[in-house]
């Protein structure tokens, strides 16, 4: 008999639920039935956008609906309610529950999440409290609320387990560097994994042959070396501030930088509490710059269109940092690139983007297509290479809460067997 | 008449002092009279190194010499009584002094030292106290010893005032970084600039029509991407902390690693003094990281030769933060690119680290002549390119102490005209 799993990726002002049913056979496909989301948990009054079929509601109002918890127990009393949704009629028809959380320290794999592992992923949250504490959260409320379901943690980091020591470790004092766990971990694995598969998929190669320079840009934006289907090198480090730049993030920069900035650079931010241990050079770094800060928006659709000289400025940012990792993962693979893809809401729709990140690298061999690439895409997986071109350019719709469902059909016995 | 030209290099523990007279014609090319260095000045006893022609002193121990003043005086006393050396028989014989600075804020060239100048290589020395002081101490002591003379300040960074803007701006709050003038600057500059005109001399092709990528490598290490013969983009940033590790230096790490390194990353180190603010995590990345961090010695030779583990794998640390360098400087250059070139100490010596970062760029065209690499280099450009290679490898003997010296004679007439 099917059973329901739900995909839950929660934000730091939002909650995105996607419900799937497990197939009938032993296939790994989940197939998705609904999905809801709750945006502006911060900025109130939060909105409820629904997809079932071809019922859809965009942009509801809520009230009282102010946090991850709320906006979870909304999101669940309104499935068990549609009637359109009779898989779900109760909360106990709920088996598996995926949370998405962003940094998993060691953990090469999804884990079950218990009291055990649960209490471990709340300390190596310190290392990015501002990214792991919404998925903390949920997992908390939901632990509560759903007694009966198995809750699974999907990490952002486990995908990247295979980098090799002269990638992941800094050259910094090793003995606080391994009694602090400071190394590179990277994130947007359940993107990559995601990633691998469609491509492998689409170009019908087995994914432990696929050599891939991959690009995960969205308002957090990594790139990522994939080398025989693993995690060869990442731009991300101990939290997904390093790397690109993103909608509020500056990524790398000079480490000195915050102490000029400003004299408070290591003291408590104004978000730190006893539970979150953030300082104001973090909260700046994280939250205050990016995009945002060249420009005063985090609309890189805007950003990308504009004639403004600072839009122009961010949006040459981007295309230079992107080009800075591009070109050195290219020849980590030797130049035996199967494919260079953009994923995420940038890479996806940011059409100019790629069109300036393609010309950056036109003298390895990559040329675009550039009908293919002025035409929304609408596959899982879209070739906007030009005819001529030495390597292959592919857009990949990344889908994170399939990739999670997917991953509980494919390591079911492992969870089951678990207590 | 042959004037005096001292070229003077201070670095945190040393000062080294090259003796030049101007050519009888109008040629730009100073003669090399003698070279002193005193070295340890933090380690007592210093020790004097001294080449005059065949006469040569190695490792003298000083007495009483304790700090660049006491080094620079030391040095002016032996030069003036070294019968060998008629030319500087007096103090008074000594026309231009040449100060090696490294951070040069926005100066796009060399300046006379006045008041005026010096109190603003003051002010814009709070933005890398740590490597711009020896020099500032230098400057005050010859200042006074040598009053007749011409000081002029040759700063690391001018050479990079070409960058552009979506180079050298950081994704951060625009209105903090124009007021504190937070930018990417570029370092090691002099010896790019020696880079250029070495290569342009060997290949007789005009400066402004090369294409370099320059690797400086040597305790402190960089790259540079030169188009036309101007700097286009380069490692560090900043500060000289940015970009690859070096010998103590972090390099490039996630911006918010030092905050879970220390609790106390943000409040003053140990050296700070009224004159120099230096954070705890700045002194932590600039003197107790890199590869001393790692292996215990700050000997990249040693390292190089090394089976331990560890020299392995800060071996292979640096060969793999070099190639994320050459790698989009290549892209950026479109291919088009008259020569890699190595310099500095480790880029001179380090034919097996030559050997390992050509070979991670293979796939672009990039191979060595094995025993041409393999020999010690003896002329100021070898090229130790395999001959079948699409793209050229040279390595040079950068010579900072002689590009100052060669500016004064191209710049004379503007540093005579100035008060």
């Amino acid at each position: 008999m099917p059973e329901i799993i739900l995909s839950i990726n929660a934000g730091s002002s939002s909650v995105k639920i996607s419900v799937y049913k497990t197939p009938e056979d032993n296939s790994h496909v989940p197939t998705q039935l609904a999905e809801a989301t709750i945006e502006g948990l911060t900025a109130p009054p939060a909105r409820l956008k629904y997809e079932r079929g071809d019922e859809k509601i965009k942009g509801k109002e809520l009230e009282n609906v102010k946090s991850q918890e709320d906006g979870f127990r909304y999101i669940l009393d309104h499935l068990t309610k549609d009637k359109g949704l009779p898989e779900l009629a109760q909360k106990e028809d709920i088996r598996f529950t995926c949370h998405r959380v962003v940094h998993g320290g060691d953990y090469p794999r999804s884990q079950v999440i218990d009291q055990e592992t649960y209490h471990h992923i709340e300390e190596l949250s310190d290392l990015a409290p501002l990214h792991n504490a919404p998925a903390l959260t949920i997992v908390r409320a939901v632990t509560n609320i759903l007694p009966h379901a198995k809750n699974i943690a999907y990490f952002d980091s486990s995908f990247h387990n295979t980098l090799p020591d002269y990638i992941c470790t800094y050259p910094i004092d090793q003995g606080v560097a391994k009694k602090n766990k400071l190394r590179k971990y990277g994130f947007h694995g359940i993107s990559y994994t995601f990633i691998v598969h469609a491509v492998s998929s689409y170009l019908k190669k087995p994914a432990d042959q696929l050599n891939i320079i991959a690009l995960h840009l969205g308002s957090g934006a990594s790139a990522c070396c994939i080398k025989g289907g693993k995690s060869l090198d990442t731009s991300m480090g101990l939290t997904p501030l390093a790397g690109l730049p993103g909608a509020t993030r500056s990524g790398s920069i000079d480490p000195s930088l915050m102490f000029h900035f400003t004299h408070s650079a290591g003291k408590p931010s104004r978000s730190s509490s006893e539970k979150m241990h953030i300082t104001e050079a973090e909260e700046i770094l994280n939250k205050n710059s990016g995009w945002k800060s060249l420009t005063g928006t985090t609309d890189f659709g805007k950003i990308s269109s504009s004639n403004r000289e600072e839009d122009k400025l961010a949006f040459n940012i981007f295309v230079d940092r992107v080009l800075n990792y591009v070109a050195p993962y290219f020849t980590k693979l030797n130049g035996e690139v199967d494919a260079l893809v953009f994923a995420g809401g940038i890479g996806e729709r940011g059409d100019k983007l790629r069109q300036a990140v393609v010309q950056g690298v036109k003298c390895l061999g990559f040329a675009l297509d550039e009908k293919k690439n002025g035409t929304p895409v609408e596959s899982a997986v879209t070739n906007i290479s030009a005819s001529d071109a030495k390597y292959r350019t592919l857009v990949v719709q990344t889908d994170e809460q399939l990739e999670m469902a997917r991953g509980v059909l494919v390591d079911k016995d492992r969870f089951v067997g678990k207590k």
